[in-house]
Order: C-alpha cells, then structure tokens, then sequence
C-alpha cells in the first residue's frame, strides 16, 4: 500500500492518501474542507480512484473534506456506527474491512477521545486519528471522551499491536510526522513506559485546556459530512 | 536505512533523522537551531549515534542546529566545499558517500537556489533540499542562485534519477511531505511535463519575492554553523 501524508497547518490535521499501486483504488483518511483542491488536483495527478473517505472520528476542530471530495469521486464516506451520522455511506463497527485492490484496510475501535474512535490499520501500520498522538494522546473531555476507554484503547488495543506498527496520529504540535508502537510504549508521555491508569487519569484531568475555537462549527459540520450547502 | 521526517512551524523546514537499524548510526539533515531539543530528545529515545550532521545548503530562512548538535553527538558537520564554511567537519563536492552501518549516503551537487547545494541520495530516496520542492523549486534570486544552474539540476540530475525515487524536500508550504521524481517530473509547476529553460526562467524571473526576514542572521549564523556564542 502507498501511502501519502498531507497537513493542514492552520488545524494542524494529517490527511492520508492510501492507494493500490496496480489498481489505483485509494483511500483518503481524514480530508479538511479547505484541502479539498488541493486534495483533488493530488488525486487527479496521481490517477487514483478514491474508494473510501475514512474518518477516524467526528472531528471537533476542523470540518471535514469527505462531503465534497463523494461528489467529486466514487468515496463511500465510512465513520464509527456511534457517531449517528445520517450522511455516511458505511457506519463502521470493529472488525470491517475495506479492500483497496488485494490490500485490506482494518476497523480497530479505539475510543476515549471520542466514543466513535477508528483506527484504520494496514500491514505495517496504523492511521490512530486522535487517540495515539506521537508521544502523546487526545484531549478526553468532550464528545463523549473517557480516561478509562481511552487508557484501554492505548494500553489493552493499540499497544498489543507489532512494535514495529507505523503510528500515523491525526494531528500533531511539536513536528512529528510519525512513530512507532514500539516507540509510544516506552517514550509515549502520558501512557508510556507502563504508566498506571491513576497516573494517566490524573494527567488527564489537570491538561486544563480550552475549547476548540471551532467546536460549534465543527460538530455539526461534520455531522453532515462537511456538505454545508445542502 | 529508517528515515523519520521532523517539521519546525516557524520556519517550514523539514528536518530528516536517517539512521541504519542494526547499528543505530545516523545522520540528521537540515537541523533548525529552535528545535535542537526535540532533535536531542528523539535522537536519545531512538538510541541514535550521530555520525553525520548533513546541510543540504547554507540555508537563508533559518539558523542550522548542527553546531549545538555536534557538541552533543560525535556528528561531523558537512557542507558543500563552494560554502567556504570554516567550522563544518568536512567540505563535500559530487560522488563523496558517507556511510552508516552497511549503507551509504551519496552526494549530488544540485546547484541554483544557491552555489552550495546538495541532494543526498540513499537507495530510493534523495533529499533535495531547496532545489527540488513539492511541485516547486527552490528560489534563485540571492546567494550565488542561478535559474541556469537550478533547470540544470532539476532536469539533467534529479529528473534523471528512477521515477520511483522518493523526494523528500527541505520546506514545504503547502502540506505536502513527500514526491516521487516520476510525479515531479510530469506535475512540477515550473519545471514539470518538459517545460523549456525560456518558460522556466520567465516563471523565476517574475516570482517577485521579498528576503526571507533572517537573512541578514541566518547565513552568518550558519557560516558559524549555529554556534553562535562562539
């Protein structure tokens, strides 16, 4: 599987494209309402046909490209069944896969920032979405968050993964473009090193941040899949 | 040989950390001095040993890390012979190689953004500093640049190496990470899908860009090789 990272420096989000390199059949993890030109005229130049616009979650600080890019390309828009999204083609459940010519994409439930966290995983890696962050984790404190699903997303799911698993976050603050599972069990700053779920707990609930500036935006944004005109 | 990309905001730099895994020697490229912290961080986490601090120009937007690094590492600080720099550790021209473990890193001199550039070519991938960028190249408006040297080098050097070679620039404006030599030889803005020297040069000449605002710090600083209290 090829895979190609993009980022939006004013939400400071990772886009992926993933593609079949025989077939071309692609897939676009986490697109953002304004790289959608961008995002199409990379598509375009790499003739790829988008099969799947994955969302590792209902995101709360940008809107999503998904909606515009399904009119423009074959994209089936896939979120967790637990968002209740109504304009999503597949609502997704752990254990679903999505073929891109003979490479499978796999549904891994990792909630904690969200309650309908994904992590897509392919061989040899895994797109975490807001759930592991390079050396770090998302926020837990609105959307339905939870320390405890989240410390149990980290420690019971993501970290029995290969250590050699590519971490590919869905954000990130400090310059990091990737890790490894490996590498987040031992350096990870608030579940590494095998932090107790009291001392993750206690982390969690000090990180006193504020809102996203676009949070009654954003939800409701992307509970339409980012179709703001319809 | 492991290639981990690093970003500093500021100053849209990608830093690159290469480093061959069986004896964990490696060669940082591109070090931003704001970020030598992170750097060191993730140099110590990874159990890197530092052999090679490796400037693909005297940069002019930026103040290189590679001084401060080398004081922390046994890094040698290289640069190309036309920089003139006193402090760096050896002064490379075209065909040098420097190894880590079993494999080798090979010097490509790709002049034009200035008389100094280097591309640094590993088995699949080349690290094209300020000449080849993301659909774009590198400005040539100061510091000995030239749009003569710079088509010379996008089109009779870089674009001359496999079309699957990965590219992996210095800055990047947009949100792109990543090319491949194949993409950028049809989709590059001003060189691309066999565009003339005439039409490139006109592109060049009519770019119309203000001095990075640190130039007047960051190419002394880098002659100092970022040790600047010395």
């Amino acid at each position: 599987m090829k895979i190609r990272q993009l980022f939006d420096y004013e939400t400071w989000t990772y886009t992926y494209l993933l593609w079949d390199e025989t077939t071309k059949e692609a897939a676009v993890i986490d697109c953002v309402a304004e790289q959608v030109e961008r995002d199409m005229q990379h598509i375009e130049e790499l003739g790829l046909k988008v099969k799947y616009l994955l969302e590792t979650h209902i995101h709360a600080d940008h809107i999503t490209g998904a909606g515009p890019i399904r009119k423009r390309t074959a994209g089936e828009i896939v979120v967790h069944e637990n968002s209740e999204s109504e304009c999503a083609d597949i609502l997704a459940v752990e254990g679903d896969t999505f073929k891109l010519g003979e490479q499978q994409i796999e549904v891994l439930y990792t909630p904690g920032h969200t309650n309908n966290d994904i992590t897509y995983l392919i061989e040899g890696a895994a797109f975490t979405g807001d759930t592991l962050l390079v050396r770090d984790c998302g926020r837990t404190d609105f959307q339905l968050g939870s320390n405890e699903e989240m410390y149990k997303s980290l420690t019971e799911k993501l970290f029995t993964l290969p250590e050699d698993t590519l971490v590919f976050p869905a954000h990130d603050y400090k310059g990091f473009s990737q890790s490894t599972i490996g590498e987040e069990k031992q350096f990870n700053c608030r579940v590494g090193a095998g932090k107790s779920y009291q001392d993750f707990s206690t982390i969690m609930d000090n990180l006193n941040l504020a809102n996203p500036k676009r949070i009654h935006i954003a939800v409701p944004g992307n509970m339409k899949c980012g179709d703001l005109e319809d």
